[in-house]
Formats: structure tokens, sequence, C-alpha cells
């Protein structure tokens, strides 16, 4: 069993040492802006108790964190008609995860567009950051 | 927005009309194999209250389920000795959602092995209960 390393981006991101585009924060979650989307509107929930992924998850952090993927996927949907949304999590290197703490894609699915794939280059950050103002928008 | 139906199949498995492969089941949660699985130890976590997706799920489903996942995914790997483990959930036909009440799918994945492709013929189903049995075994 491989052991949680604090040095990964996402706890950075929680500890405040780096930025990023919040959509969302409580006391348990963070809900950032991916910033290589593989659609418009892909967004990410991470819980803030440390694990690598959801192998070594606590029931309480993943009770806290799923109802804010389900208020992400449906504001997601609203701010931009997506037709859809996808929902994925990955457990280590060879099923696609890349940062290992715990984090959830929540990804619109726009018919007939096909997803770009991940990491694969980032979107410019003023589009992003419209975006992330229409989601929170829409959470309200 | 659409409202439940409850003539899905998988409100039919979990009213007992009809059979399912079962791994583990309580009063809020079934889990059950994939009969078309993507990969070896395909698996789908299903909370019994009704709900068309993850968009119009409750809090306690969501929580109620998620641990479930957790050790399912971690009793797949662990009986194929998979690389990684996939957890997707579909929102919408245009998404991949097939089965309109929520399900969650756990997918082992194993290095250099493709996934196939959903619902495209199934596996015999003596390969599938053996399987089962694995996942069930390493659940204890």
């Amino acid at each position: 069993m491989t052991t949680y390393d604090d040095s990964n981006i996402f706890a950075k991101i929680i500890r405040g040492d780096i930025p990023a585009i919040k959509l969302y924060e409580d006391e348990n979650t963070l809900a950032i802006m991916d910033i290589m989307p593989e659609s418009k509107g892909h967004c990410l929930v991470i819980p803030k108790a440390p694990s690598r992924n959801l192998l070594d998850a606590s029931d309480q952090a993943l009770a806290a964190a799923m109802p804010v993927v389900r208020k992400l996927a449906n504001a997601a949907k609203t701010a931009f008609a997506a037709d859809g949304v996808r929902v994925i999590q990955y457990n280590e290197a060879p099923a696609g995860q890349t940062v290992f703490h715990l984090h959830i894609h929540i990804i619109p699915i726009y018919e007939g567009v096909a997803l770009k794939k991940h990491a694969m280059g980032e979107v410019d950050q003023e589009t992003i950051k419209a975006d992330a103002e229409a989601i929170r928008a829409a959470l309200d």
C-alpha cells in the first residue's frame, strides 16, 4: 500500500500554497475548475481529508463530497445547457490517475462534441474563469 | 425534469422481479455484476432509493452507496490483481446512461488491456459467476 504524499498539487491548493479557480469550498470539500478541461465546464471535487484516491478514502470524506458532486454536476449542466454529465474517478496510474489526492471529475457532455484528451494543453485562463463564473451563478 | 420510471431493469432487480448476480446487499444499497463487462470484474453499485441518476439523488443514498463503492473497488482490484480501478457514473443518454436508475460502474483496469465496449455482447454467465465469487471472497 502506497502512502499519501502531501506534496501533490491538490494538497498544495487545499493548503493555499498555490492558486486555483475555486467554485465551492466548505470545511470538508473544495471544488475547482480543471485547467486542462476535456469539455466546457469540466470541474473537480476534492475532499480535503488526505487520501490517495477512493481506495483509501473515509466514509466521512465521501459523504461530504458527494452532495457537492451532485450540486456541481447540476450547476455545470445548467450553466452551459449540457446534454449530460459524466462523473469519473480514477484510481492508480494505469486507470488514468495523475494526481494522487482523491478527486472526482465532473465532465459536461454535449451531443456531437467529442471530449478533448485530458492534459493535452490548457485552455486559456480567461475562458476558464468565465466558465467558473457561469457555474457559480448556476450553483446559487 | 424527467421523472423516475420504476419499470427500469435495476428497479426490477431491486424488487426481486428479475435475477442478478449479487455481490453485496444492505438496506440501502445493492451491488451486482455487470453482465456486459468492459473488463474482468466490472460491477455496479446501485442505491435502492429511486433516482434517475446522480442529478436527482439524495445525500442519504449517496452517503450509503459510496462506502460500498470503495469496498467493491478494493475487492475487485484484489480479486483479479488489477492495476487500477475506474469509477464512472453517467447522467443522461448523451453522456452514456442506458438505464435510468442511479448506478455507479466499478471497472478494474489491467495494464495493456483495452476496455471492451459496453453493451457490445454478454460475457458467458459462468465466467461472470466465477468472477463474482472471487470478488465476494475478497470482500470478506
